[in-house]
């Protein structure tokens, strides 16, 4: 029997951190309750009011309090789920007693914030053990206030070598008979601390990629069924790079990414899930750019790449390596260095005619994309053929599970979904593949 | 004591599937049939009749029948290893036993196959303890069929995060009283279902490079004394990609590689076997050209870099970085920028040398690697000297031991290696090192 | 409670084998005495007289003679840690007890030499219990000659996938009462023979980057707190090469590299202390180009990038991609492009300033670096601001505390630290976050 996920959501595109204390007066509560109001794109999967390292230690009992008001007037119009961020250190035993009460306080139901908070996010854990302490915590908490047991979900940070190394052991350790490890929701790296703890250094202060990292968080979350959440990007105006960062991460099968900004939270709702239009790149030696359509012609308007017709063939020209070609040849080229990115509505069509075929008996079937391309007064028309077998047909379904699970979670960002793809791509892609 | 290979094999390049049925009535044995009968560099290491993937779930009994009657045929002309994989997943018990059951048909000495397959490959295994259960079926096969018990061998194609963890475990599993993981052969990477079960995407949906999953796998495989296969390469009309991602898995010791036609399987084959005839690479900027040879000068035909005499030194231009240096400074810059490609026959060359060397007492000793190039109308002879002791000698004889464990195993290929060496260069490259 | 460091050093620059016999009769020491007798930055952290792979088999007890001749002579005066490296092998007992024989002769206080060494270096290790074994000969030499308890420092060399995977393993067995791993001190990693025992090629023969191997080794030594060094590079003429693959090291946390030559210790002694000065970064494309500092601007003089005002704004090229840009676009495109890497007195500045912010009740504040870029005819001022939280302070600090722990140890180089940055920026920098 596979290992069951124990919560509603099974991706998490945003974790929205904002502090609950801010220094000074009247002003203490302010962000925290403008990220409370958050809605459709700008409001995460996940909101975290966080009384850690948002929040400076002297103001973190403050950081309860407001943190309390704030979700109980809000909490039950926010759209997202709320897990707000505690203090703990697998290090210092005091921390992890604070985090402890402040947990209990926030749970307390006489408080009117618990029933609005799906879980808390537990910063710094250790080994495994570490872990079990946290965990144990959220069972009293259950017990001393009446919930139901597993009732709250517990994410942690990742930022210490051990944690990384705890996220090999999940697996066999989530439903031993002494843990509610079940509870395990969201795993996050924390790059600031890890690099801290890892004793790393870069010229300009700059993070390391952290590539093993996130594979680890990555590998560890699908093999325990649990969600992994790639750590905050700091340059908040670099938009490209938060981008390059999360297809990078898509790609280790990180999803979700944390939020600083109520901008990057709508970079990061929007970005794991399939483009409108479909769109064609072109390899230009170490790079790839996305041709311009017009009229049906996909038109390559740069200079890196040349292509000329001769009496007896083609000259192709990329950077400075220039080749004769004949017209097959020149097909294999162009092939080679074209590749096509589908649109909701081709992974789609492109489902449902697999199905179609299964149904019809056949194991596999073939999947073209045709287009005309264009480079300088030259036009080649090619095909691109892919066998689709029932694995190539549920690796596709990854981007289409993921918007069926932010359809049936997030009724605040149909609107915009709609406006996004036109409403009856939104409702072929909900029901298609169930 | 060192962990022993339980089996014949140190190398595997090529590991072949084929589908053991398709779908249609009198067809249904064709491709099989014509892979079963593959001679020389067209055949693999290890065939493997497919009877999951590649064959429609409803007719995988027929796929048995197929195979049985193709191996009975044709088994024991069959050059390389035969590994039919069949059905099995980590979270389906009745596919489990579905596989056991064609396990069981597959091994009847009655149905004349057996005598002619060295193992299965399992598809889809999760933790260790789902690989026991595959190696315990194996067990109960062997003692009903009275086949000789360790004597079929068992792969698996990881293909989960839970496999990739398990991959951690095997050198201490096996062995262990309790089960036969001795009889592990091949640790092959799934990287279509591993993406999907680590709900990773890309924008084309091209797999992610899994560059951890490899090394994860090759280090496994290194561990505990096994093989590591790397996944299918897709696009297969793309040879250049095809022999990139074979340098690249070489660089993690994951030396085979799936192949899926017959034309892959001669790339792979000739993949990871040293070149008959040494060159000379030139770095660009950030590529490496080899240079072309002419009367015993290397010689640089491209635009990237330029070399100029002026009176009193020379004008080096690397892209738009343009340097004076003196023939000293030069001398010193083309040494960083060249590097040698051994041919099997420098390589054979200096395993003796060392061997002579060390026999005479000496624990190291300078091998000299000289060359003039020529860049413009500039000639410069320049002289590389590296270091050879005990570790390198034996670094430097893997592709030797690799192609002494191919021409034991494989006669069918001993012409075309003739060919492709010269039979001074193969009988010497047989005899060294041992 | 944290795992407690056991030792002095809490980071180690550079680990320098130099042979402990070279072949033929009165040479036989002369490379390990002109080793013995470094001092200043030529002098290593940990200087590794080496009686295995640099000494010829043959002339291993010779070795131990002249390591136990030179060590006793220069030792009290050596200014680094002595850490002789003996042999051993995960799969040859005679070859461990060969190992364990040669550390009881050396450690023999009648000898002279042990006084003056902090612990041993061995090689080839194999699972965790390989490393007990060691250890278990480590306690009976302590015993046997009456030295304290974990009073030798064990340090290993990585070069197996087994070793690779024990590091996983390490931070749970350290402290069991059945052994004494707490006298780890250094997770080396030996790539070459890495490289054999995975089986890894490369067409050159060079060796392959191994990232995983030392993320691994990285992750064990912080879990356990240990100290990870590289293994050796091996063109010792290529400096360049040698600052990447330090600079790249670091950015995974391994401070220490393996230096085969003076010359190379003194590159590593070097390399991670932060700079006297600091210098601004512009992104060319895939580069970087450190810029030119002239009467207070950053001057760039290159061709890749050129900037013109027009009429009504600006036209920014990159490489062939030209852009027309506002002034504000400009500005925030230049941002994107520059960094700014810190120098010591950077860095001392900045955390001086957070102290005194958090004494005044802030738990945030912004740093601001400003600096005037002039890139062809045109001058753009620009501001990089940047937040700095508790965990920035702390990440930040990893450069100083390297330079503080090398200040206390090293008196050796208080010197030439002095001439480097002059001994004010030296004071500041010893007393900073204590």
């Amino acid at each position: 029997m596979a290992i069951k996920r124990h919560y509603d959501r099974e991706f998490v595109r945003t974790f929205f951190t904002s502090p609950t204390a801010v220094e000074g007066g009247d002003d203490s509560a302010k962000m925290i309750r403008s990220a409370a109001q958050l809605q459709g794109m700008k409001a995460p999967d996940v909101w975290v009011p966080d009384n850690e390292d948002a929040t400076a230690p002297s103001m973190r009992d403050e950081g309860v309090e407001n943190l309390i008001e704030v979700v109980s007037e809000y909490g039950a119009d926010f759209p997202g789920e709320i897990h707000p961020r505690i203090v703990w250190h697998r290090e210092d035993s005091s921390t992890r007693y604070q985090g402890f009460q402040h947990m209990l306080e926030i749970a307390d139901p006489e408080n009117g914030a618990i029933e609005h908070i799906d879980g808390f996010v537990i910063p710094e854990v250790g080994d495994i053990d570490d872990w079990k302490k946290a965990d144990e915590f959220f069972t009293i908490i259950e017990d001393e206030h009446g919930l139901e047991k597993g009732s709250l979900s517990m994410s942690v940070i990742v930022e210490s070598g051990e944690a990384e190394l705890a996220l090999g052991d999940l697996r066999e350790e989530i439903g031993k008979p002494s843990n509610n490890l079940e509870r395990l929701f969201m795993l996050v790296d924390g790059e600031v601390d890890y690099t801290k703890d890892m004793r790393a250094m870069t010229p300009t202060g700059s993070l390391p990629p952290w590539s093993e990292l996130r594979h680890n968080t990555s590998r560890g979350a699908s093999a325990a069924a649990l969600i992994a959440v790639d750590g905050p990007y700091d340059d908040i105006r670099d938009i490209e790079g938060y981008h390059e960062r999360m297809e990078d991460n898509r790609a280790k099968g990180m999803i979700g990414i944390w939020s600083l900004t109520p901008g990057q939270v709508v970079e990061a709702n929007k970005a794991p899930l399939p483009p409108k239009t479909g769109s064609w790149l072109l390899e230009t030696g170490d790079d790839e750019v996305e041709l311009r359509e017009e009229d049906g012609r996909q038109i390559y308007d740069g200079d890196e790449i040349s292509l000329e017709e001769t009496g007896d063939g083609y000259v192709l020209r990329v950077g400075t390596d220039e080749r004769e070609l004949d017209e097959e040849e020149l097909h294999e080229e162009l092939l080679a260095m074209t590749s096509y990115v589908p649109s909701m509505n081709d992974i789609v069509d492109s489902m449902e005619e697999f199905e179609a075929a299964k149904e019809a008996g056949q194991g596999a079937i073939a999947m073209t994309q045709s287009t005309t391309l264009a480079i300088g007064d030259v036009e080649v028309t090619i095909e691109k053929d892919r066998m689709w077998d029932e694995a190539t047909y549920q690796a596709a379904q990854t981007p289409v599970t993921l918007f069926q699970d932010v359809y049936e979670h997030r009724s605040d960002q149909h609107e915009e979904l709609e406006e996004m793809y036109g409403s009856d791509v939104v409702d072929r892609a909900t029901n298609v593949g169930n």
